[in-house]
């Protein structure tokens, strides 16, 4: 057996373990888990200085060296956010559904652990934990492999939650880091469906890529976001204004962010007169089809504007930039969508109800929005909790996923001897 | 392109226009297929019969060729079981659940389909009809790889149900067949990921095997059943001789079936006494591990009663012959289930309600029993309607999947201008 092999023998013998875990023992694991991380900093801190050390000899980009960075307050709120997982409802053993059968059997929907669940992601140290805990508390073991530019922090808080683990009685390999950080073990550990359950990627779009097309174990797709706004003729244009300048400038690093506007072809000119000055002082720049281009007027010279090419449509800037495309009705906007989105979070501004039952149901994606911000695709927003990622598949979960989407179900069927 | 990308997109294409259909079109639309088939089954009996001639000249086995084989009868059948799909309630668009946020906005969480479904199967024209019903109720389009052997009865039964679809305005595409029954033209289906969500394997070990293997699409996997019944030391004897017999040979071929008995030490002689004459009647053959063989006396020497040897305890034997392991508990019981056992359906008999408990939540299964037969583990005796396989993993969905299982669900938002 290779040494990822018996990490995932023993992840697979630690899950039935934590199967049949009561609430009270996880929540004291993850109680056990965030004193020893407040407790035992200085060891977790040390770590990832030595990986900043690393992360500067190697040129990192300050911006990546920043996601690399933990400090006393990043730990703090890595802290407080396991308390929160705490006091989240644990949903293991909650009956689904229940019905006694016209011969007597009596038929239990039962939710239980998927099993182990592998996350493979990037240079974030604070995921390592936030994946760990939510796993925990859905009853999975997980098996951690994080980019090589975090593994001294990795290392580090992975023996202390283990140590956590330990002092409560509940087996270390509940959570578990693949110490290899090389390309091979992530090809292994994405095709070792004897102890792996699902894998879920998080981070940018070519690890996500990477893991769908080379996985034989389930994976769940998270995070890429294409995401439109669609000002229709009966909008009301302020408030597509408004929608639109926050869907792109309030955090236009995140995936439920929007990327291109689609405006109805009869409002585009009074549109762009209340929408451009707000995201002119915010400096988005604007990638704009020649219709735009034109209702834009004496601005379409400004620096910051530019004729779209065809890659705009198809472009997660996680940036400042916003496409825009006019359309001739919502028809066109749909079809527009189905064609570029990522279907992850779509919206609609307009006041005919109408026009927006058109839009949402024939959207195909994990949120559609009527006169509200796409930003708010989040299991916090959504009132889940935390979330573990954002699916943008349609198996399984869709959508944030909080812990529920952590879990599978059983039948447990109860009978007085039954046959067929 | 090549031709099986633009089936793809052709049944994308088709899967958009359904996913938005009427429950009234749909029921209007598989009306139309029951009618069609029934009154031009003398096209559908043909090609069959062009089919069993070649299955002849080949040298298929009897059995399978009674798979293939086709008649007035089961023509009925397929006719009647289109009328229960037609019955059932739509899941479309069910709202699952519904919450409005602090901040006013209303999010509801409602049922969509999935969008193209492929069914890779064998010889079994009956499949054909099952699946593409079933997919079309639930809002999907469905692409169809049947086995080389039902070719000539799979094109014409498909279009058959083409031509009805046409009849009633849907798209011909929301049901299609791969041509090329080649190898390479299931390999090309396993990776269209452009255009298939889902593929459903429906066959033998081989065939999951091979998809689950080779798949880029997600894939479901169903059918894979090495069951147990484990009768404890305090079972009720008799009605654990009742439940292992029905368990065994109601219907051997089929994957709810058990392949093996676990039985506690302590009621290892007993229970042989009442089970083995029924068995025996039954025809059916023993592999024992040392300690049954004793048990079973002189009845050792039954020309029907073997040793077991170590395959013994994986094989899904699909037939009248069943392995018998002595355990010196439920703990062992469990422990062989979870090392031997394909996570589909695992019954105990027992008296006493903790060790029923324990076996219940420890055994990782799609269906637990307790004093029941596994057989049970079925669609229509779960109260689904009609099942499209019975899936033995975690993800998405778990045992018997009936329309729900078909289904997936959107985030749909609506608010007054709330932004983040």
């Amino acid at each position: 057996m290779t040494a990822l092999e018996i990490q995932g023998e023993a992840a697979k013998r630690a899950s039935r373990v934590l199967a049949v875990a009561s609430t009270e023992l996880k929540n004291k694991a993850l109680k056990a888990i965030a004193t020893a991380i407040s407790d035992n900093r200085d060891r977790w801190l040390k770590a990832n200085a030595t990986d900043i050390e690393n992360a500067k000899k190697d040129g990192m980009r300050e911006s990546l060296q920043d996601r690399l960075l933990l400090n006393d307050a990043r730990v703090d709120g890595i802290v407080k956010s396991i308390d929160e997982v705490i006091a989240l409802n644990d949903p293991i053993g909650e009956v689904i559904d229940t019905v006694t059968r016209p011969n007597g059997l009596h038929i239990e929907k039962k939710r239980v652990p998927i099993g182990v669940i592998g996350i493979i992601y990037e240079a974030r140290p604070n995921v390592t934990v936030d994946a760990a805990v939510l796993t925990l508390k859905s009853g999975n073991a997980t098996i951690l492999r994080g980019g090589k530019e975090a593994i001294n922090s990795n290392r580090e808080v992975v023996k202390i939650m283990q140590e956590a683990l330990i002092s409560v009685g509940l087996p270390a390999e509940c959570i578990s880091l693949v110490q290899d950080t090389s390309r091979d073990s992530a090809t292994e550990l994405m095709n070792l469906t004897d102890y792996v359950d699902v894998l879920i990627p998080r981070g940018g779009k070519g690890l996500i890529k990477s893991v769908v097309q080379n996985a034989k174990v389930p994976v769940i797709q998270t995070g890429d976001g294409v995401c439109h706004v669609y000002i229709d003729k009966d909008a009301d244009l302020e408030m597509g204004a408004k929608i639109l300048d926050n869907a792109k400038t309030s955090r236009p690093s995140v995936c439920n962010a929007a990327e291109c506007a689609l405006v109805h072809k009869d409002v585009l000119a009074d549109f762009m007169k209340v929408a451009y000055p707000i995201l002119k002082e915010k400096h988005v720049a604007l990638r704009c089809d020649d219709a735009s281009l034109n209702a834009l007027g004496t601005h379409a010279a400004d620096s910051a504007v530019t004729k779209a090419t065809p890659e705009d449509w198809d472009t997660e800037y996680g940036d400042f930039i916003l496409a825009v495309k006019t359309v001739a009705d919502v028809n066109e906007a749909i079809e527009f969508i189905t064609e570029h989105g990522t279907m992850h979070s779509e919206a609609i501004v307009t006041e005919n109800a109408a026009t927006a039952a058109e839009f949402l149901n024939r959207v195909d994606a994990a949120a559609v929005y009527w006169n509200a911000s796409t930003r708010f695709t989040d299991g916090g927003e959504f009132g889940l909790g935390a979330e573990i990622g954002i699916s943008t598949q349609k198996m399984h979960a869709r959508g944030p996923m909080g812990l529920t989407e952590l879990t599978s179900y059983k039948y447990v069927v109860t009978g007085k001897g039954q046959i067929r």
